[in-house]
């Protein structure tokens, strides 16, 4: 299973009983990253049985306090229950400022080292990738410096069907020309690539977009993305509140799905006033009919 | 009422699903005040049904996370939420330099007042008193500089049983002398102040006293207080350990209560290592009886 998101927090601004605020575990690949941490993430990790000391990158989208407050428990947590591992955290100006000056006006020595790597661009960049993943950021528009975070998986060695194997008599350096995507030249002919290995899966994508106006170019930046989460704080009735606190609709969301020509949206973030989602669902289902508000704890997958 | 106490986290260290970090809401005369604010209080205020908006004063003990992390979030939440009214912060040195640099790194500006007064003493000190409360500041002896807290109510004027103001025809002056505890001098007689007033109901008083190791000047700073909180981390099987890490065992705590002449005594702060805390309660009762381990959303009263 390549992608395995679960919602933490699904609220904004202030947490309350029935959502918490932004935070999300994503596994991708097998490599383990949380994005966002709200105020009680650390609890939300343990209520939804994340194990947390496993945990070794986190995305931070921006510097309001339901989106990073509750990195300085977490990190406590972590370097009281024996973590020695290093922690990557990827994140806008002023955090490593701000967290690092905490620790030292307050005396916290930490058994595992903080590496912060500073997310400044105005473009979709990207800021990270291994041999099986790859990062960008997206610049986002809100009343802070705000970034998204698009996750892709990177294209990998195609698998041989073992019953050609025999078949065709493929030597070893045959073999790994095929899973390369090469096709087989013999002397006497061509064998082509399709005949020979399976057809792959598609590869897996994930896109977290939050806090944001509604920005039509960012449609561009998560082309075809699979899973799409956009924040929805408001309805288009409170489309003048949406603009003057750089937030979106379920509308604008729902345009941004359509645009890109996303697999599936998920929406979240949403304002303390909708006691049920049903609203914000109703407004974004005829544009973009595969949609969902979140839940905290609430997984999703794809194959 | 004069005082009511409710338990708004009684966990050490790492808040789990169980127990909340330290934090206390005490009505004391109506005066609405938070002790300690460790990750995650303003949903413990909420899951409590504690009014955020209407506290007052806020006492924190030390700069362990688990004692103030919940601060930065409560107080956006009370911006956020319209508090215009100021709100008085009672900590040690370094609390106001932490959260007035976070806040300018975050842009973060608050619609009310912070004022800090920072508590810096190495004896029992006044830091605080209107016209029916005073607080004092108790240094403890833990890992960091680490303050408890004695509230006290003042001495009132006494009540009059009316049935005597006919009886003896008291004037305007002579009962105003009598709420002040002294006799009415007649020309022919003297009237003791016990024949006209009411025996006055005992005074509140309530200390608070975490973190810290056992500190047997403690009881003479507190004597005869009516209720009393002393942290109980560990039980004495943990001896070292708590000694260790500056604090204290359950029968420490009773050995505190029983020196002070507590009318009360309740324990928190426990280790996590507690699943429940029979073992905890069984250590102090028999050094003294009137000790309860508490929980969160706990409440208690002085009549």
């Amino acid at each position: 299973m390549p992608l395995k998101l679960t919602i933490l927090g699904s609220g904004s601004a202030v947490p309350n009983l029935n959502r918490g605020v932004t935070a999300q575990f994503l596994n991708f690949n097998e490599r383990r990253i949380l994005i966002d941490c709200g105020e009680g993430t650390q609890l939300q990790l343990r209520r939804f049985k994340v194990k947390f000391q496993r945990l070794q990158y986190v995305f931070i989208s921006h510097l309001h306090g339901d989106h990073f407050l509750g990195l300085f428990g977490l990190v406590s947590s972590m370097s009281l229950l024996g973590r020695t591992k290093k922690l990557k955290i990827f994140a806008p100006e002023g955090l490593e400022e701000v967290v690092r000056h905490q620790f030292k006006v307050t005396n916290v020595y930490l058994d595992f080292e903080l590496e912060f790597i500073t997310v400044k661009t105005k473009a979709k960049t990207l800021i990270f990738e291994d041999n099986s993943i790859e990062v960008y950021a997206l610049p986002l528009k809100h009343r802070a410096e705000c970034y998204g975070y698009l996750f892709n998986e990177k294209e990998k060695d195609l698998n041989i069907d073992k019953s050609r194997i025999k078949e065709f008599k493929l030597t070893l350096d045959e073999i790994l020309a095929a899973k390369r995507g090469e096709d087989v030249e013999r002397k006497d002919k061509v064998i082509p690539n399709s005949d020979i290995t399976l057809t792959p899966e598609p590869l897996a994508s994930y896109a977290f977009c939050t806090d944001t106006s509604y920005i039509p170019h960012l449609a561009d930046w998560i082309k075809n993305v699979r899973l799409l989460y956009h924040e929805a704080t408001f309805t288009n009735a409170h489309l003048k509140r949406a603009k003057a606190t750089g937030h979106s609709t379920a509308e604008q969301a729902a345009l941004i799905a359509i645009a890109a020509g996303a697999e599936q949206l998920i929406l979240g973030h949403f304002s303390s006033r909708y006691k049920e989602t049903s609203a914000l669902l109703e407004e974004a289902k005829p544009i973009f009919d595969k949609v969902l508000c979140v839940e905290d704890g609430q997984s999703f997958h794809l194959k």
